[in-house]
C-alpha cells in the first residue's frame, strides 16, 4: 500500500461520540497518523455541552484531552470533516447517514442500518476491500457527492475473517458455528451483571440473522455494479458468556474440496489480503494468527493480539460429520467495531475516494 | 415403582469420601430414605484419620455431622456396606472396583475406568435403565458375587438425556454440540481462577471423545447380553467456561423423521422414562423441563431445577442445515455426577439387584 | 414465643411488587405459615396487568403460581389486606405509606424514606424489637388506624446484627468498617457488568451516611417515647464488589469493657435476642453463627445460613489500634431486606399490633 | 537522575525464571534499556531445558523469543550477569541469595526471605531509595562483594507509597487498612476459581504481619548503618476478591498535624520522591494520581496507569474519628512485584553500587 501522500491530517467527525462505540472511535482516532477528530455530534441531550462533560466515559483508557475540549455537535451535515465516522443508533443511522453522504461526506458506518441495502458495501478491507467499486454506481445511482461504506456485526467479522482465506483456497459450502460472546458488545449499560453473572445467555436479538446474511454477504462477489452474496449454508447458535471483551467463534466447515487440517493452517497463517488492504495504518501485522496450542485461542489471552487486529484461529481438526471444525477469536469493540470502520476509512483514502 | 420394602436403611460406603465428587456422594447421601453412609475411605495420607479432620470440606453447604466421626478406611473389599458408590480416580477405581465386585458389593462407579467396558452397564436410569438386563451375564462371566455399574461422564448425561425422547420418536442420526462446561467438573482445585477468569478454555481433555462415545452406548441397545451402541454421528467441541456449576449444550440434530420444533417439544416434554425408573427417590418430577421463553435455558437459572435432577431445554427451533437446533443445561455434579450413581443405585434395589 | 392462634392466614400486599425487591417479597410469602399475598401494586405502566405477565422476573428461581394470576393494581389504600410490604421507591413511599398507616393498614416498608423519621420504629427483631413501643404514640401523634415501621438498610442490618450481643455486654465505642457488597444490593438492572466484573468500585451513593446513622438508632433506646441513637463513633467505606449476593463487613471496634477475642466469641455464640423476638416463623436457630475457621465468613459460602436470616461472623481477633478486629457476613437480600420486614411483621403479629 | 552512561547493556540473570513471578520479569526486561537478560535458572525439574519449554507460561502476553531460547540453568553463582533478579520461593531464597551476594553479585530479590532482615535495606525508590546507604556496611559486615536489596510485599507497596508523602508533610501515627487483593498476587495456580469466584476470602496467611512491619521499615529511617522503623500503629485486615489484578486499600489515618483533605491532595499529587529516583527508567511520570471523581480509584480501571507503576488515590475525605480516609489501588504484579525490584536495580545503576 505504496504512497500515500497527505497534506496534514484528514478532518473527521465521530457521530453518536458519546456512546460506547462513539467513545472508542474517539479513542483510536487519538494519534491517528491520517485523521483528526474536530467534530464529535451527541443527541439532543449532550450537544451543546463540552465533549469531557458531556459524555459519562465507560472505557477504562482516559479520554483523549484534545477532545475532550470539544464542543458536542448536533449530528447534522454541516461538519467541518471529510470522512465521518457514524456510531449511531440504527434508527437514528437510517436517517442521518444518507444526509451526510448527499452532502458530500465519505460515511463510514459501524451501524447496522444499511449494511444489507443494495449499492452499499459492507466490507473488510483483508476480506472484500474490492467492494468499494461498488461505490461510482453508488454514486451515480443516489446522486451523492459522499458516500457510504459499513463495516459488519463484531461476530460477523471473526467469522467471515476466518472463513475468507479458506474460501478462496477450498471453497466454503457450509457451516455450523456457535459463538460465546463478550458482554461489551451489547454496549454501555448492556448487560446486568444480576443477569451474565455465573451465567450464559443463549440468546442475542437479531445476531445470529446477521451473522448468516452479512457473512454471505462478505464472501460475496460483484459483478459490475451488481452484488452476489456467497451461497454458503449457515447455522448459528449465539451466546452470551461473562467475559468482558472478545467473542470466541467454534466452527465447523464443509468444503467443496476438504483440505487437511494442516492445509487449513497453511492457508490461514499465509494469508495476506487484497493487495490494496496491506500496509493501512491499522493493518495488523498478520490477518490471522494461528495457534498450534491445544488449548488456544482463548479470548483473554487472545483478543489484543496485535493491537486486537487480528483474528487468532485454533484447533483446527478433522469434523467427524463435516470437514474441519476450528475455534476464532476476535476483538469485538476493536477488529468488530470501530478499528473495523477506521480501516474502511483508510481503504477509501488509500484507493482514492476521500482526499 | 411401587413398593420398595426395606428393612432399614442399606449401608452404603463412599470410595474416595475425601474427594470433590465424594464429598458431593457424602452430603448427597446424608437424608436418604434407603441409604445410609456407614463407612467412608480415602487415600494412605487421609487414611485412619477422622473424616472431618482430614478432609479439606469444599463443598457450600457444611457436612454431615454424622459422616463427620466415622474414621476413614482404606479402599478394601472388607468394609461393612452393601454398596459401594466410587468416586476413586480413573486410575485407582481400574484395579479397585473389580476387587469389590468379586466381593459382594455393588459398586455404583462415577469414575470413568470401566464406562465403555464390555459387559459393564453405563447407565442413566430414565434413559437406558434396561441395561442392567446384562448385569447376569457380568456376574456368570466374572464369576462375581457383586457387579458393577457406572454412570456417565457429566456432558454426555445432558446430551443423552436430551437426545433420548427425540431419539424414541424421530430417530436421531446427526448431532452437532458445543458444550460451555461450568468450573465445578474439573474437581477441586481444578482449574484457576487465572486461567478461567475473563476467559473461556476451549479444550478439555478427552471430553470430546467421551462425550462422543459414551452417548452412542447410552442411547445403543442390548440384545441379549450383547450392547450395540447408536449409530449416531457426533461432532463435539467442549469449552470451559467461567461458570461455577452446570454445562450448557449447543446442539444441532438430524433425525431420520424430522420433527417441527412443536413435535419436538411435546415429545421432550412428555418423557417420562422407562417404567422401572419412575418415583425413584432422586426421580425428578420431570425428566425433562422445556423452557419457551426466548433466553432460557441459563446455567445459573435452570441448573437447580427438581434439585439439579432435571435436564432443561429451550431454543428449540429449526436449524438451516440440520433439522432442529436447541439448547440444553444440566447440572454436572449432580445429575452429571454423584446423583447420577445415587439414582442407578436406587434403581438396582427397585430392580432387585441389591437386597 | 408462645402462643399465635390465627384464624387463617392474615392477608397481606406487596406494593412494589413488580420490582426486584417486590419481587422477593412475593417469593419469600409464597408458603408462609402466617401470611397470604392477595394482592399486589406496581406503577402506573404495570397497574391492571397479570402479575405473571406485568412483571419481568429477575430472581433465579420461578415465580409462584397463585400470585402470577393476580392483577396489578395501584398502590392506594383501599387494598384487601391487613399488613402492606413496601417495596416502593423511597420517593414514592413518602407519600404513599402515610395514606396506608393513616387507612389502617400496618405498614411494613423496606423503603428507606421513614427510617430515620422521628416517632417511626427502625426495627431489626433481634436488636431492637422492644422499638416498637414507640407505636402507640406514633399512632396517637398522627391520629392513625394503622401503623408504619421500618427495616434498616442491609449493610446496617449485618452491622447492627453483630454489634448488638457485644454493645450489651462490653459497650461498644467506636466502629471502623469497611463493606464488601454484593451487586443484588443495586437492585435491578443495577450494575452494569462493564462497571463491576474484575473490578471494585469503592463508592455506594448515601450508603455510608445510613450505615452510620442507621446503626445508632438501632443501637439506641427508646425512653417513654422518645428514641436516642446509640452514641458510637463509625466509620465507614462502602464498597461494591463482584459477588452477586452477600455483604462482607471488615469492622474494627472499640469498646467500654475490651473483652478477650473468646468473650466475645461465647457472647456472639450465645445470643437469643429479646425473648419476644424468638421462634417466629422467619426466626433462625442462631442469630449469629460464628465460623473459628481462619478463613470464614466467606459471602458465597456462609450467606445462606439458615436460609439466609443468620449472621455469620469471623476472624475475631485482637486489634493492633482498638480492641478487636471481626469480619461478618450477611445475606443483603433476604435478611437484608424483605426477609427482615417480614420478620417485623411477624413481630407485630406476636406482639398483638396487627389482629 | 542525570547522566548514566552505559557500555552496553548489563548483562542480568532471572532466578526462579519459570515461575509467575519470573515469567513477570523475563517480560518486563524485553526491551529495557539498560539490563539484557543472559541467564534464567530454575527448579532441577526444569534445569537443562530450553526455556520456552520448560516454562509453562502463564502470563497473558507471549514470552519474548530472545529468552525462550536460553538454556535454564541451576541457580547456582556461576553465571555471565552482574545483577540477579530473584524470583525465587522465600524457603530458597534464604540460601541461594546470600552465594550470589557472597560471589559479586548484585542481588535485587522480590521474595521475603531478607525483607526484615538487619543490614538488608528493603526499598521503594520513591520512597527510601536512601536505605541503600546501608550498603557500605552490608558489604563491610558480610564480607561480600556483592550485595542484597528487597523489595516490599504487594500491598505494603501501595500501602507505603500512599502514606509517604503524606508522613513527610504531615507525620502519619495510625492506620486502619482493609485491602481487597487481586488474585494474581497468589502466584500460580494460586487461588482455584472454585474458592474465590463470586466469593471473597478475608484471609491471607502471614499478610497481615507483612503489611504491618515491612511498612514501618520503608517509612522508616537510617542513621548511620542503623535502621529505625517508623513508630506507627497499624490495624490491618486483608482480604482476596475475584478480580485478577490491583489491590485496592481502603484506608483511615490519624496524623500529627491532621491536614484537611484538600492539603492532603496536593501533597500527594505533588509528590517526586527523592531526586536519584527520578527519571529511572521504570519511573512512572507521577508517583501518585489522584482522582476527583467519587467512585474512584478502581482496580480495573486505574492498574494499568503509567504502565502500572504509579498508585492511584482517591476519595480522600475527613474520617469521623481519626482524621482522613482514602482508598488506593496498585498494581501488584507490576509495581507490587517484578517492577518494583527492578527499578531498585535500577536506582542501584544509578548510585553507583552497580557498575
Amino acid at each position: 500500500m505504496a504512497d500515500i501522500q497527505l497534506k496534514g491530517k484528514i478532518p473527521v467527525a465521530v457521530l453518536g461520540a458519546t456512546g460506547a462505540v462513539g467513545q472508542r472511535f474517539v479513542k483510536l482516532l487519538e494519534n491517528h497518523p491520517w485523521f483528526e477528530v474536530t467534530t464529535v455530534t451527541g443527541s439532543e441531550r449532550t450537544s451543546g455541552g463540552v465533549y469531557s462533560e458531556a459524555c459519562r466515559w465507560v472505557l477504562d483508557e482516559d479520554p483523549p484531552e484534545a477532545v475532550g475540549h470539544l464542543t458536542v455537535q448536533d449530528s447534522e451535515p454541516n461538519l467541518e470533516a471529510r470522512i465521518v465516522f457514524s456510531a449511531l443508533p440504527a434508527g437514528i443511522a437510517k436517517d442521518v447517514e444518507p444526509q451526510f453522504a448527499k452532502a458530500g461526506y465519505a460515511v463510514c458506518s459501524n451501524a447496522s442500518a444499511y449494511r444489507q441495502a443494495a449499492g452499499v458495501p459492507l466490507v473488510i478491507p483483508e476480506v472484500n476491500g474490492d467492494h468499494f467499486d461498488m461505490l461510482e454506481q453508488q454514486r451515480a445511482a443516489q446522486g451523492w457527492d459522499g458516500l457510504i461504506v459499513t463495516s459488519p456485526n463484531c461476530t460477523t467479522t471473526g467469522l467471515a475473517m476466518t472463513l475468507k482465506p479458506l474460501d478462496l483456497a477450498f471453497g466454503v459450502r457450509q457451516v455450523f458455528v456457535t459463538s460465546m460472546q463478550g458482554v461489551s458488545g451489547a454496549g454501555y449499560p448492556g448487560v446486568s451483571f444480576l443477569d451474565i453473572h455465573d451465567n450464559i445467555i443463549p440468546y442475542i436479538g437479531g445476531e445470529e440473522e446477521k451473522l448468516q446474511a452479512e457473512t454471505c454477504l462478505l464472501l460475496g462477489r460483484i459483478e459490475g455494479t451488481e452484488r452476489f452474496p456467497a451461497e454458503i449454508g449457515i447455522s448459528a447458535q449465539t451466546n452470551r458468556v461473562p467475559v468482558i471483551d472478545g467473542h470466541t467463534l467454534s466452527i465447523a466447515v464443509k468444503f467443496d474440496r476438504a483440505p487437511t487440517a494442516e492445509e487449513a493452517i497453511l492457508v490461514l497463517e499465509g494469508y495476506e489480503g487484497p493487495a490494496a488492504a496491506r500496509g493501512l495504518p491499522s493493518s495488523p501485522e498478520k490477518v490471522i494468527i494461528v495457534r498450534r496450542e491445544v488449548d488456544r485461542p482463548q479470548p483473554r489471552r487472545d483478543r489484543n493480539a496485535n493491537h486486537g487486529m487480528s483474528v487468532t484461529v485454533g484447533r483446527i481438526r478433522k469434523c467427524p460429520l463435516l470437514d474441519l471444525r476450528m475455534v476464532s477469536v476476535v476483538h469485538n469493540t476493536l477488529r468488530g467495531a470501530a478499528s473495523g470502520s477506521i480501516m474502511n476509512a483508510e481503504l477509501l483514502v488509500a484507493k482514492g475516494y476521500v482526499k
